[in-house]
């Protein structure tokens, strides 16, 4: 693992990565932001959430954009932000389109070729890097995850298909219902094939109904958003919770879009969320 | 004055605008960011701070980075931000480095051709915007003044060269003495020519001799900000300021560098010092 840089922040570091990874079989870079006291002379460990950010997002954008840092630092929560997909395979198509290959790695496990051996972000966001930060680096192994857009997706599988690996998760507009959407299908088209049965395991709103661990949901979404309507879908999470009584805590927020402010005039309410559930307050 | 964007933020708006300068000759962008009271159905007029930012940035670096919006939507200050050139003017040269030309206007007046009927940042950002700005958004006239690197220079002589003009002043790793700096001197030559005498209305440092307002400087610093010794200076103008008795709280911060995340982590000071000037806490 290679300490790309580091900027002291709050009195903690956000510091950038790049490691091989063997999931993947590239190299990839990852931020991660330590509260003070992980980086103080006698280090404590901090309990980690793990960002997955949307469509084209590295591992910068929530760095730089959410306002995060400050109210982590006081909670003393750590911040990983994997990136978005591998880059740089050369594989056939993979910078063709902003919603497809480089970018848009939507964390699942791809079966269909080209993508099959490195695009298994799911594998990656939710074994290796986790396993390689809390080698590595002064935080524990108590998780909470959360994302935005298709990163809220990924969110919500992670924790949906883990029962005990996150302590809480949370979204902000994610694709709730990827199956259903015009940018679920591409990309479920693409990495898992045209069979519309192999897809149901990627799809949170289809894994509702047989979640053995039943965490709550906190979920963020502007009405504005301009992606609300064609590809976001939170009715149909919201409907399938209230028929299976899976708790969600679905906020609507008027005038609100899909931009990082958006995600800046709520993140602070995430992280109160997250840091309760690992008993950081 | 054409609208370009609006994001809901904190309850309040980020708002993107283009119009044309007269003073510059040319179309230029800039951004606002107004507090929730002064977009309610029964608006109340904010004050603002102006924010000038540094060498290669837009309107959009310290609204998407630096993390102000919370504390500046509680307080009910209204923040705006400036682009720092002209751009696309096509000039000889405009485009030739990073600190000079397009993104690195400095702030200043241009007297030396071929820059000098559009590169007068200075009468933009001091007198031109402010009165667009009061004349056609809910704000009132009382003003203070912030900004980074060359933008933190921008800010230091924009309120020591008008005396009432603005509420309070502060900055973020300024370009303190640019006279006697790399960045300065070859801003200064090209734009107002090699006789240095003309240089001396525009160098925060030397125009504290002969201040007729003593408004205190909040000025805060990084201890490893990587232009601290060859750019910046800040010793010299607290020096200056020690000689003639001009209040400076010079803060050094230990390990903090020159980027939006040195900035995020104390812009919510500056706010505060800002809002009590204007009368807001």
């Amino acid at each position: 693992m290679e300490l790309l840089s580091t900027n002291v922040c709050f009195d903690g570091e956000h510091r950038r990565y790049r490691h091989h990874s063997a999931t993947l079989e590239c190299d990839m870079e990852f931020a991660v932001f330590l509260p003070p006291g992980a980086v103080a002379q006698n280090p404590l460990k901090a309990p980690v959430l793990y960002w997955l950010s949307g469509l084209t997002c590295t591992d910068q954008n929530f760095m730089q954009k959410a306002g995060a840092m400050k109210h982590a630092a006081k909670l003393g929560l750590a911040i990983v932000c994997p990136d978005t997909s591998p880059r740089g395979l050369n594989l056939p198509g993979e910078d063709d389109s902003y919603d497809f290959g480089t970018g848009a790695g939507f964390y699942i496990n791809a079966t269909e070729q080209p993508w099959a051996p490195h695009y298994r972000m799911y594998d990656y966001v939710v074994k290796e890097l986790p396993q390689l930060v809390e080698d590595q680096l002064p935080v524990t192994d108590q998780r909470s995850v959360s994302g935005h857009s298709m990163g809220g997706h990924g969110a919500l599988i992670a924790a949906l298909k883990n029962p005990g690996r996150y302590a809480s998760v949370s979204a902000f507009a994610p694709i709730a219902n990827p199956s259903e959407c015009p940018w679920g299908q591409k990309a479920f088209t693409g990495y898992l094939g045209g069979d519309t049965k192999a897809w149901e395991e990627w799809d949170a709103t289809l894994l509702i109904p047989t979640a053995r661990e039943r965490l709550p949901l906190l979920v963020d979404q502007g009405t504005a958003d301009e992606f609300l309507d064609s590809q976001l879908n939170p009715d149909a999470l919201a409907e399938v919770c209230e028929t299976f009584h899976h708790h969600i805590n679905l906020r609507m927020h008027r005038g609100y879009d899909h931009s990082y402010f958006f995600i800046a005039s709520f993140i602070d309410d995430h992280l109160d969320h997250h840091a309760q559930a690992l008993g950081l307050r």
